[in-house]
This record gives C-alpha cells, sequence and structure tokens, in this order.
C-alpha cells in the first residue's frame, strides 16, 4: 500500500493517459496551485513520492516540477525541498483565471487601452470585410469570370513545380520577389504593355493596395498633397489617406486626368496617382498631350506618378495602349499591376516598378515591413507566364468580355433604351452607364437591389466632382444568358417607376 | 499596279506576319511619326489607301488609326481627314524618344524627384536584401533544418489540394484570411500555447513582421515610445521604428524583459514588444511574476503588449510555456507568431490574434494595406496541420533539434572548454554562447568568419545594454558532422590567437 504524500495530493479524476501523461500532471498541480488546493509556501512531495503515488516514472514528475518552477509556480530547486511559490499575485491564487487588476484608487472597471490617433485614418475601407458571395450576380462589378478559368491547367503546372520542390526553394528569399518571376515579368511588361525596366526594377507584391501603400510612406510625409482623379478608384484615395495624405481630387474627363486643373488648385502636391490605360471608374484612357503634361508637371515640380495598369489588358476595340512608364526618362513614374483580375483574385501577387534610384530604398522598406510573399506561389506564377499559358489566358478572356460586353450593350440598347446609355468603346471588366432624364442614381441603385440587380452607384467613386447620374456594371463574370436575365429585370424595375 | 498614296508611307521592311499584322502597323506608323517621317499637320492617307498598299484588311487599318488617334499620335476623326497631332511635343518628334524637359529658367540637368523624410526610417533593415546561401554552414542562425522537411508530403498535401481546386477558391477572400485555417490556428494556440481565443481573432498575415508593422501603426503614433527588450530582436525595433515610434530600450536578465526597470525609465510607453516564450537573442524564459508584472503595467497605464512567440515550439528540456495572451483577460495582448521557423521561411504564413474589441480596425486597415495572403497555401497550411502533419512535424524538428543541440553543447564542452560557454537547458534554433576570460567578441566573430564559421556578435541585439561578450550559433540547421566540424574549425581559430 502506498505510504501518504506529505502534503496535500490532488486525486486523479480519470487515470493518466499513457500519450499525454506529463502534460495531464502538469495540469493537475498547476490547477490546484491556482485554486488554492497548494497554498503558498507549501512544501511539495518528492519526485520520488509523487511518482508513485501517481504511478508514473520519476522523470515525467522531474520534468512537470521543472517546467511549473520554470513558469514560476513552484520555487527553490528541484529535489532540495521544493515549494509552491509565494510571490504569485492573490488575485490569481484566489480565482484560478486570469489575473484581474489590482484595486486602484478608484473602484471603476479597468480602461482598455487606446488606439493610435492615425488608426482612425483606417476608419473607411473600400472593400468587403465579409465578402458575400455575389459570384455570378447581375451586375456585379471588378469581378474576371472564374468559371472560365482554367483550374485544371493551373493546378497541373502547380502540382508539376510541387514535383520540383527543392529544399532551395523552401529558404529565405528576396525582398525583391522571386528572380525568375521577375524576370518573366519585366519582359511581359516590356513587350505588352512598353515598360522599360530591367528585373531588379520588379518588385512583387500582394497586389496595387500593397503597392501604393508602400510608396505612400515612401514619397509623402503625413499631410503631403497628393493628386487623385475625381472620380476614382476609392481603395486608392481611402490608402494614401490612411498613409496621412491630404487628397487632391482632381477631375477627370474624356482624355482622362485634367492636369491643368490640378497645377492649379493644388500645385505642390508630391505624387500623383492616376489609371491612364482605363481610368476607374469612367473608363476613358488618358490622352498622349495628357500624359506628356502629367510628366511635365512630375518634372518641374519633382513629383511622383502611381500609375496603376489597372485593367489594362482587357481592351476589346483596339490594342492595350502602352504604358506611362515607358515614356518617363526621367524615373519619376512607378508602375504597379495586379494578377487578381487577370487570373485571380485570391492569387494575391501584383508587381511593382521603380526607377534604378530607389530600388535600395523600396527593397529594405519591403524587407521591413512584409518581406516577400510566399515563394511556391510565385514560381507557379513565373512557370504559367512563362509556359505562355497566361497569353493564352488574356486572348481567351478577351474575346469572352468582348463577347459579353457586347451583349451587355446590345440588351441595354434593346430594352432600356432611354434610361441607361454605355459608352462607346470599352475596357476592363466593367462599364460605367449614365442614367437618362429623370432618374436619380441612389434611387434606381436600391430599387435594382430589391429585385436582385446589383449596380454601384457611381457617387461611391466620387470626391468633390459633379458627376451626372451614373452606375457602374460588371459583366465581365456574367454569362450573355445572366446578362439578358439581368437586363430584363432591370428594365422591369425602371419602367414600374 | 498600286496608286501611290497621297502623302509619305514608310517603306514596309519585311512583309507584315499574319498574327501581328495589326500590332507591326501600328509600330510601322509610330515610329514614323515620333521621327518625323510623317509630321505635324500631314494628312494621312485614306484607311482604302493605306489598306490597299500594304495588302492588309481595310479594318485592319481602321483599328490602328483609331489606336493612334486614342492615344494622340493622330487627331481628327478616322475617315474626315486624320492628320499628324500638332501637340506633340517637339522634344519627343525630334528625338523618338520618351520626351526629355522643356528648357527651363536654368540649364541645369532636371533634379530627380525625392523621397519622403519618413523613408529615411526604413533605412536600417536587419534582413539581407540579397539573401545569401548559407544553407547548412556552421552556425549559421535563425535557420530551421529545411533538409530534414518533409518536403514530398507537403507537395502530396499541396497537390490533392489543388486537384479539389474549385472557382469558390479563387474569388476573393476574408481580410482576416481563410477561414478553415484560422479556425485551425485557434485550436491549436488554444491546445498548445494556451491562447484563448476565437477563430474571429485570428488574422493571417505574412508573419511577425507584418503583424508588428501593423499593431504598431494602430496603437503607436509618431513619437509613441514603445518597449523594446534590450538586447532584443533588431526586426521588432527596426520596424518600429519605421512606424515613427522612440524605442524604450527595456534590459533583459534571467527572468526576461526587467518590467520594473522600464517602469522606471519610461512609464508612459503605449507598447511593449516582448519575447516571453523565448528571449531574442538570450533565450531566457520570462517568469511569471515579470509576466504578470508585465500585464499589470500594461492594465494601469493602459498599453499594449505585443507577444512576439518566437520559436516557441522547441524546448528541449520542459514543455513550451503557456503563452502570456492566457493570462491576459483586459484584451490588451496582440499575439504574434509565424510558420517560417516551424515549416519553412519561404512559405510566408503567420498570424496575430488581437482582442475581440479591435477585430474591426484591424480588419479595416488589413483590407487597405494588404487584403490577405494567397488563399491555395492558406487552404494547403490549413490541410497540413488538421491531417496531424504539422504536430508530427514538430515533434520530429524537437527531437532532431534536440539532438543538435545537445552535440553542441557536448562538442563545445570537449574542444572550447575556457572559450565559450552555453546556457543550461535550451529552445528555439538557436543558442547564445558566452565568451570566456580574454576574448573579444567582434575580434572572434571576424577572425571565425575567415575561417568559414559564421557566429553572430551579440552586439547585433543591443540597443544600449551591456553584455559580456557574446555570439549567437545557429544549431537547427546542421548535422552532427557538421556541428563537430564547426566546434572543431571554431577551436583552432581561437586556439590560435
Amino acid at each position: 500500500m502506498p505510504r501518504r504524500a506529505t502534503t496535500y495530493l490532488p486525486p486523479l479524476e480519470r487515470p493518466l493517459r499513457a500519450r499525454t501523461r506529463q502534460r495531464d500532471l502538469y495540469e493537475l498541480l498547476r490547477a490546484a496551485i491556482l485554486d488554492r488546493r497548494l497554498r503558498p509556501g507549501t512544501r511539495v512531495p518528492s519526485t520520488r513520492e509523487l511518482a508513485r503515488e501517481y504511478g508514473v516514472a520519476r522523470g515525467t514528475v522531474v520534468a512537470v516540477y521543472g517546467q511549473l518552477v520554470s513558469e514560476g509556480y513552484l520555487s527553490g530547486r528541484v529535489g532540495a525541498g521544493t515549494v509552491v511559490s509565494e510571490t504569485l499575485p492573490d488575485e490569481l491564487l484566489s480565482r484560478g483565471l486570469p489575473p484581474q487588476p489590482r484595486s486602484t484608487t478608484t473602484s471603476h472597471p479597468p480602461l482598455k487601452p487606446t488606439l493610435s490617433r492615425r488608426s482612425r485614418l483606417f476608419v473607411d475601407s473600400p472593400f468587403p470585410l465579409r465578402p458575400a458571395a455575389l459570384a455570378g450576380q447581375a451586375f456585379v462589378a471588378h469581378r474576371p469570370a472564374l468559371d472560365a478559368f482554367p483550374v485544371k491547367l493551373w493546378a497541373r503546372v502547380a502540382s508539376s513545380r510541387l514535383r520540383r520542390l527543392s529544399g532551395a526553394a523552401l529558404a529565405d528569399g528576396d525582398p525583391l520577389g522571386d528572380a525568375r518571376l521577375r524576370g518573366v515579368i519585366a519582359a511581359y511588361l516590356g513587350s505588352a504593355r512598353g515598360v522599360r525596366c530591367e528585373p531588379d526594377q520588379v518588385f512583387i507584391l500582394s497586389g496595387t493596395q500593397q503597392a501604393l501603400e508602400l510608396v505612400a510612406r515612401l514619397v509623402l510625409d503625413p499631410g503631403d498633397a497628393a493628386w487623385v482623379e475625381d472620380p476614382g478608384y476609392p481603395g486608392a484615395s481611402r490608402v494614401l489617406q490612411a498613409s496621412g495624405a491630404t487628397l487632391c481630387p482632381v477631375p477627370v474627363d474624356a482624355e482622362g486626368l485634367c492636369v491643368s486643373s490640378g497645377e492649379d488648385t493644388s500645385p505642390r502636391a508630391r505624387l500623383a496617382c492616376v489609371t491612364p490605360a482605363h481610368q476607374a471608374p469612367l473608363g476613358v484612357v488618358m490622352s498622349l498631350p495628357r500624359r506628356l503634361a502629367l510628366l511635365d508637371w512630375a518634372r518641374r515640380r519633382r513629383a511622383w506618378i502611381f500609375e496603376d495598369d489597372y485593367d489594362s489588358e482587357y481592351r476589346y476595340e483596339s490594342r492595350p495602349l502602352p504604358a506611362l512608364q515607358g515614356l518617363d526618362s526621367l524615373g519619376c513614374v512607378l508602375h504597379a499591376g495586379s494578377f487578381s483580375k487577370t487570373l485571380f483574385p485570391s492569387l494575391r501577387l501584383g508587381y511593382l516598378v521603380v526607377p534604378h534610384s530607389i530600388v535600395d530604398v523600396v527593397a529594405r522598406a519591403r524587407s521591413l515591413v512584409d518581406r516577400y510573399p510566399g515563394i511556391l506561389p510565385q514560381a507557379v506564377l513565373a512557370d504559367f507566364i512563362e509556359d505562355g499559358h497566361y497569353a493564352r489566358h488574356l486572348r481567351r478572356m478577351r474575346e469572352l468580355y468582348a463577347e459579353r460586353r457586347d451583349a451587355l450593350a446590345r440588351s441595354i440598347a434593346n430594352r432600356l433604351g432611354g434610361a441607361l446609355a454605355l459608352p462607346e468603346g470599352g475596357a476592363g471588366l466593367d462599364t460605367v452607364g449614365w442614367l437618362g432624364a429623370g432618374f436619380e442614381e441612389q434611387d434606381v441603385v436600391t430599387t435594382a437591389a430589391a429585385h436582385r440587380v446589383l449596380l454601384e452607384p457611381l457617387t461611391r467613386y466620387r470626391l468633390q466632382a459633379k458627376l451626372p447620374p451614373g452606375v457602374l456594371l460588371g459583366f465581365a463574370s456574367l454569362s450573355v444568358r445572366k446578362i439578358d436575365e439581368g437586363v430584363t429585370r432591370l428594365a422591369r424595375v425602371l419602367d414600374g417607376r
């Protein structure tokens, strides 16, 4: 019969499990200390006694005691009189719970710590915090045709890369990103977009949002002015705001950003954030004279230009326009793009091309704030582009989206003649639609939503600009049947008003 | 015989290629405009003429003219007298090159745009900008044993996920990260680390660096004070600095951060950045009394605690200690960890656990500055953990690293007795080694490097602390043979002094 231990021993409620014996014993003793069954200052049984009492190896008890000592529950040296620590705060001991605040001069409940003032700059995000499943719903905007994405091909390319996975690919990488992917992107941007760069100017990031966020901090101090297109992409203006920039809305007309207007109202801006290839949301292309005027302004003012090469791959009536970056001889254009729309949104890969002069500081900043995106997806993307799949996919999508855009235009012309007018031409995944006389923007959006037709009010994109009433309609992710159905429902809504 | 065109037509140097006809024609005309063969104001041939002249479809010419008009090279309406634009700047026309700056009042070359003042805060990164291939070299620190990583198993898990890849997984995701991965991590942190959280408090990020960078901006305004461990992890102090924080170095002793010392020198700090499980670089564990004192300070001062749960998985002589977060009843601990060391560095996935009270603002900030890491790697990681592979891998690595740590300790005791002393116990991938009397830290590091033995001087980790001379030695990534060889070489170096 076992000899009684010299002190209280918490009873075993069930046999110690073989696999978790040490852990169970630890929990048992810790709980007994926390609820004061083992009181501060009490000497605990010797390891020999405890081992015998609980039927475990002595080494297990030694390990558990060691653990409790190292955490401060026990003190003294194992084997030479181990006692329950006196230094544990009373609150912890009496409640068996995490420490409650000590009584202070007042009896108010403790105040939670507060956030920084600048955290308030993040208050306004245009991105859904819980993205809803709106895929395939007319006329959800900013969505590529994921049902037409070659999932099996992507899986095959990725699996083939995985089969060749080596230890080297697991090791720490370059803050610029995978060297092969940077090479492939530099080549692609050169031939398809007229971007003049070497692979060492290309940074791989999670997307345009991260690119602009980084740029904003590197070129703007808090309070510095930045031009943003008005109407324009809210993701850009909000992230500039979050970095402390002062937004200077600059109007957009049929030739793109009105550079002279920007010069009139805020000549001292340090950055201009533009979408020359396909203005978001109006879809206009920045004309060459405007591009040159913008570059000239940047040169005279020693300002930077952030070129968001958004949706440039999708033009349906002419070849995509070369990028502004290709016209920049001074090194003031920062060129960014993303694979979220051309491949798929959850890929989270994009790029930022910077002038040689700032490669080092960008690399240092990247290595501090994020380092680099996962290497394996970068390698798979490099394979996908190198093997020609990317160019083929773009071509297929260009045809598909052109078809869908035409279907939308036709359907609207047939059934919504006076109510909704689409501009000529077309690019990207969405189109603006101008509302006819007598229609009120928010009213149309709300009524349509009640009939399961999603329209984005243009108001969402404006800062100060006066705009005629209009909405944004996505078409790229919708089959022709869905488009027709959507237009029919919308016609019923607008007729019934 | 074709009728001559009414104006200059650039000669075809080679036949237009069928596949790139439109593009070639565009380039041909654009080049002619840029080098003034087609002069400003010149009327260009009709589309019909040009089509006949070059033997292409008229539609092709219409498209090319449309493109050139939309870019500003041509003006006027197609078919109604199209002329080369007058508005092109002379510089562009005369050089066929990107625009040069217009002459201004001075004749100095144009000044490049400058960076922000705060960009200078990024000047100092502890991460290599071009990571060298140091794998397997004694005693490179901070490296897991990639040669022992189950590459094939990872590839199998990933390929299996790829085979089940659906359109839904391609769509835009949650700024918190993949819901299943967050659930798996919450469960793992609960059982293995004593972290008390629900999946909706878990954010998936690229790692601890990104987590601290985000936290710094949300809880600190420029100039706000933050406690950092001294010596401590340079990645943490540099990123705090980059966010504008004022660093308050707080000494570390055998029980971890000296809370009372921090209170004496900078009581008003708004954030304490700590490594309680395994202090970087000294390897000590923060004692329970210190943990409670730190929580008490945070409560009284309404400050935040950033818990970097660095290397907590690897303890060789006792169970890993529960996290500080589990003791926090107020909601002031921000708990971060990474899979870079437990799986592989190029994975770039980690997590940040935040109190319920700030989930929303963190989600908004994440959605603005980066959104979320690629979903597919997140899904693969969730599979790897769920299937039990992660726990098994950790167990295997714990045994392997313990073996390697013992080999290092034995080898050093045998051959470097008086020169280098390792502390008792052990955790993580590296150990500090204290240099014996008469050895100078930088001298030893330099001499060792000349003999291909890499030692990190502890100086690299200190801010103000006075430390005895010491070095950091990595062991986790080295075979026992490499360890022995390294110690032998090091012994020769130190003996030869």
